[in-house]
C-alpha cells in the first residue's frame, strides 16, 4: 500500500480460497486489458469472459495471453457452455477448452432446462479436464428457486466435483440472489450459509449496494463476482473499510476514538 | 468467429441496409477510438459523434481520420444541426460538413420547433451534399407525438431524400420511442411498421432491455442505434442468441434437444 | 473550438474561481489518465482521487506526475482524511500530503461524528500547508441537516480558511444535496445561496439531471463536482447550451429566430 493506516482488516493474500474477486470482461481491448491489470491486477483473482462474448471478440487468443502473463486465470461464461449443450455440441466445447488451454470452466443452466443429474455429470466429466465452477440460479426472474433447493443443488454440484458454486445475479444484479429491484434475497443467503461452507460460494454482486451487503454480513474476505473491471479497486476499498459504506464496520477491533 | 456453433442466426454482412449498428461516441480519445475499433470494428456500421460534442473535443480531425482509415462512416449528432439552424447559420453548417469531408449528416428537430416543410427542405438540400439520416421524435418527454403522425413525418422525410429515419430515444433511452421509465411504446413501434419499411428505420435503443425488445420483435437484423461503444459486442451476442436474453429465441430453426 | 457558433454563453477562462469542473478519478490507469486529459484537459479544473482509492492503486506517484505535467491539481477524497482522523493519525496524514507534494486537501466529516470546532481546527491547521476544500453533508441518507445549519457550517468553514465548500452528494448523487432518488433538494440549495457566495460553493452533481438543474438555476459558470472523467465533455456541452437539456436556456441573449 502507498502509506500506512492502522487497524485495516486482514485480507487473505493471493492465491486464496476466500476473499476472492471475480471480474467480468465483456469485450476489453488488449490495451484496456493491460490497463485493467496495471490498476487491479493485485486485487482480482479470476476473470470471466462474460457469457458468449468470446465467440465474437476478434482478440481472444491475444487477450488470453495477456491474462496468462499476469498470472490471472480466465474462464468462459456459463452461457457459452449452455450454447454448446443446447446444440448437442458438448464434445466441441471440450475441444474449444483444449484449443485455448483453458484451466477453468463454468457449468450452468441459467438459460435452459437441464435434468440436474445431467448437470452433475457434465461437472464430473469437465472436472477431469479443468477446474469447474458451477452456477446455481436462473437468468429468468420469474423462476424462483426456494432456499432448500438452492442448498440441495449446490451440495450436489460440489459433490460432483465443482471447486466452487456461484450464486447467479447476471451482469445487472437483478435475478437469482436478488429481486428485480436489485435488493438481496437476504433470507435465502442466510439459509444457504447454514449448510454450505462460506469459502465454497462465489456470490455474483455487480451493484455496489450488493457488495456492501455481503461484506457487512460476511466480512472482508467474502468471495464476490461479476465485478466490472473499473469497480475492482472501489470494491477493494469497501473490503478494507475505506469507503463511506463500510467505514464504521471494521473499526471496533481497536477503535481509537 | 473464434469457434463453430451450429444454428446461429444469419447476420447480413457489411456493408448492409439492415442489421445496422450505430454507436455513439461522446468524446473518446484517439486510443479509445482505436481500442473500440479493435474490438467492435467488425460489428459497427456507423458512428455518431453525440449531439454537439464535436464542437468541444480537441481531437476531432484526428479522430475522423481514425474512423476513416477503418472504413466506418461518421456523422455529427442532430443537435449540432439544430444549433446551427437556431442561429441562422445553415450555410456555416454546410461549410463545416465540407471542411471535415463528412459523407453523412443528421437532420432533426428534437430540441426546437420547426415547420415540417422546412425540415424536409433541409433534407432535400443536404441530400445533394451528403447521405441524410433524419430523426423523428422530441427530446422533451412531455411532447407525445401520436403514431399516425410519426408515420406521416417519417414518410415525408424519406420522400424528401432521407436515406433512413431514426426513432428518437436520446442517450438515456427515456423519450420518444420510450416512456420516461425506459419502457418501449410498443403500440407505436408496431403501428409504424405497418407503413414504413423495416430496413428504412434506425431505432435508437441504448438500454439492453430495449435492444432485446426490438430483436425479439424484429429479429437479428433490426437496425439499432445510440449503442455505447463498450456495448457493441454485447449487442452482437444478443443478435446471435448468445446471451441469456435471446438464448431461446433463435433455436426453433432446427432445435436439437 | 473546432468551428464557429454564434451566441455561445461566456465561459470564464482557466484558471478560474467559478465555472469550475471537478472530476473524480476512482482508479484510472496511466494511459486512461492521459486519454482523459487529451479529451477533457481543457475543461477540467481539478481532480479528486475518490475517497481512499489512493491507498490501494499501484500507480499513485506516476499518476500524480501525469496530472502535474498537465497543470491539473489533484486532491485525495475526504474519506481518506477521515480514515486517518478516526485512527488518531492526523500527523501521519500531513506527512502523506508532504510526501506526495499535494497542494490541495479535503476536510470532511461525512462518515464519522466530529465536533464542528474540531473540524474547523483541522481546516485552520491544514490551511497552513495546502489549499483546503471542506465538505458539508453526511454520506448517511438518514442524516438530514436543515438549511440554516448547512449555512452555519459552510460559513464557519470558510471563516476557518476553507477556499471553497463542497456540497456532499457521493459518487451516486443520492445523499446530502439530493434525495435518495437523486432529486435535488432545491429549497436547500436556494436557501444556501441567500447567504453563501455562489463562487465559494462546489456542488457535487454526478448525475446529468443534477448538472442540468444547477446550470439552469445558476448558469454556465456554476462550480460542479464528482463528474466522471468520461462525462466532462458532455458537461461542457450542457454548460454551453449545446445539448438538448439546455438548448433553449442560453438563446434569449440575441435569439435569431
Amino acid at each position: 500500500m502507498n502509506y500506512s493506516l492502522n487497524s485495516i482488516p486482514d485480507r487473505v493474500a493471493k492465491p486464496r480460497e476466500s476473499g476472492y474477486t471475480m471480474a467480468m470482461d465483456k469485450g476489453l481491448s488488449i490495451r484496456e486489458t493491460e490497463d485493467f491489470l496495471e490498476v487491479a491486477g493485485d486485487y482480482v483473482d479470476i476473470v470471466k469472459l462474460g457469457w458468449a462474448t468470446s465467440y465474437v471478440v476478434p482478440n481472444l487468443q491475444k487477450k488470453l495471453d495477456v491474462y496468462k502473463a499476469a498470472g490471472i486465470p480466465v474462464y468462459f461464461g456459463g452461457t457459452l457452455f449452455e450454447a454448446f449443450i443446447v446444440r448437442n455440441q458438448f464434445d466441441d466445447y471440450r475441444r474449444v477448452l483444449d484449443k485455448y488451454e483453458m484451466t477453468f470452466a463454468e457449468v450452468s443452466d441459467g438459460s435452459l432446462e437441464m435434468v440436474h443429474e445431467d448437470k452433475c455429470q457434465y461437472i464430473r466429466t469437465l472436472s477431469e479436464q479443468v477446474t469447474v465452477l458451477s452456477e446455481v440460479g436462473s437468468k429468468d426472474d420469474q423462476k424462483i428457486i426456494p432456499p432448500y433447493m438452492w442448498i440441495r443443488l449446490m451440495q450436489a454440484e460440489l459433490d460432483a466435483g465443482a471447486w466452487k458454486v456461484i450464486g447467479e445475479a447476471r451482469e445487472g444484479g437483478n435475478v437469482g440472489l436478488f429481486r428485480s429491484t436489485g435488493e438481496v434475497r437476504s433470507g435465502l443467503v442466510e439459509e444457504i450459509l447454514t449448510k454450505i461452507p462460506f469459502e465454497k460460494i462465489l456470490w455474483e454482486a455487480p451493484q455496489k449496494s450488493q457488495q456492501v451487503w455481503f461484506i457487512k454480513l460476511l466480512g472482508t474476505n467474502v468471495n464476490l463476482g461479476n465485478i466490472a473491471p473499473s469497480e475492482v479497486v472501489p470494491l477493494e476499498t469497501i473490503r478494507l473499510g475505506l469507503r463511506g459504506d463500510t467505514f464504521n464496520d471494521f473499526l471496533n477491533l481497536e477503535k481509537p476514538c
